[in-house]
């Protein structure tokens, strides 16, 4: 399997601190050594940094953990490959337009016998079963919506029903953004943390680095940290059930729906 | 306007020695300031670089210019903007799939009232004419040979078509490629230098820094960079024609087209 970390907030932030506890799990503190990735984005553009080597030993990681790029959302992925070989084309997060935006995805599991029918609009360059599910979800919102953009709402009601037929597949813990919103699912392992004012001195886990988000921050800042395990030990994150979707905006869970079988399918929270 | 700059290679190459010139016409020995990007095809993958800060200024183009990325087809931009903000989502090159491969494109010029009617197949994210010109290329491409790559000389020839109909908007020098070919067209200006045994000392006009590049190659390797200035002073490079399309593959010039009108539309060389 796979490790995920995501970001999503109402200022754009640097994920520098965050992305140092990440890049150790790549080989240093976890075994997750067949390449790593990063997608930001700024405004409607996208920045992807890519290495098919392991994080902990990734010149460009080293390079992104110590250069703040202030995003406002932010996938980030460190892969352990079940299914694809260790190369450039299958090492996420995935990157496509879709539009007139780009959107990100990134994932943690093993989809097994999945092998959808793509019409030509978004196609697989590599070989994962990930970058299948990311062409096959925008395939199928394009088939719904057409070629103009849907309010999140709708958005977000039919990310849950592809999601629930997806996970019928296998493990399927993901990360997906257009660059205004954070969908993140947790299929068997994901946790987050909200970080708003007052804020604290935060200390890594996997790393002996600590920050003072009050330092370097303002009372209106609110930022959403994902993860697939928590990325420091002095705070409280919130370990997902499993079959729990998450929608991110401007730094809280706008809307959360279950994804196993149940009487609530859709309840907004004010997290 | 803006500057180009191309590689196209038989064996896997790094692009350092010349991207340090390059580089340092985004700021230094050129006024090309308005953000810089340069995107690199490893087998069926891309990454892709991009900064809107100066090149010569960008930590980002440091980092590449010191980090040996080794790619058959390369294709760097840096910016002087016409038409569109200085924003990352306007920073060439742009990226795109297509029939399950990646393209690239990258272009110096200025497209004056080019507003294509695009399907929803391909989109433009920002707002300038060369990112509309690229996704209209990939349009008419996926339109004439739908969901299945044509040979490389049928893609040739539609290239060339299409060229032709988009030099008619105004100046339209780009690099195009795929990761199997690389594309450049000479609208006003580009030179290329094609390096192969016996390989010689190099010398850079814009950075005082020299390779000897009998040290770092083999008898078998041949590598194509094609500049929109040459990048180097001691060295014999071809200054294109206006009206020139050429198709580079394996470090070679396969096909040269004239985008001019005249009697000679298409004629093979072997450079």
């Amino acid at each position: 399997m796979c490790q995920l970390l995501g970001m999503n907030c109402n200022v754009p932030t640097d994920i520098c601190f965050s992305f140092t506890g990440f890049q150790a799990r790549g080989g240093i503190t976890d075994h997750h050594t067949d390449g790593w990735g990063i997608t930001f984005f700024e405004g409607k553009g996208v920045r992807q940094f890519l290495d098919p080597k392991p994080s902990a030993h990734s010149p460009v990681a080293d390079f992104i953990r110590t250069y703040p790029i202030k995003s406002t959302n932010v996938i980030a992925h460190i892969r352990k490959a079940t299914q694809g070989d260790t190369k450039l084309e299958n090492t996420h997060p995935f990157v496509r337009e879709m539009w007139g935006r780009y959107w990100s995805f990134a994932h943690n599991g093993d989809l097994k016998n999945f092998e959808p029918a793509f019409d030509g609009r978004y196609r697989p360059v590599g070989n994962t079963d990930s970058e299948k599910a990311f062409c096959f979800i925008l395939q199928e919102l394009q088939k719904t919506f057409g070629d103009e953009a849907p309010s999140m709402e709708a958005l977000g009601n039919k990310l849950h029903e592809l999601t629930l037929a997806l996970a019928t597949f296998g493990v399927f813990n993901f990360l997906l953004s257009n660059g205004e919103f954070m969908l993140a699912h947790c299929s068997t392992k994901l946790a987050s943390i909200i970080r708003k004012a007052p804020f604290n001195v935060a200390q890594l886990k996997d790393q002996d680095v600590k920050i003072d988000f009050s330092a370097v921050t303002t009372n209106k800042d609110q930022v959403a940290v994902i993860a697939t395990n928590p990325l420091t030990d002095n705070e409280v994150w919130s370990i997902h059930e499993p079959g729990t979707l998450l929608l991110f905006s401007e730094g809280a869970v706008v809307t959360q729906y279950k994804t196993v079988p149940g009487p609530i399918t859709n309840c907004i929270s004010n997290a």
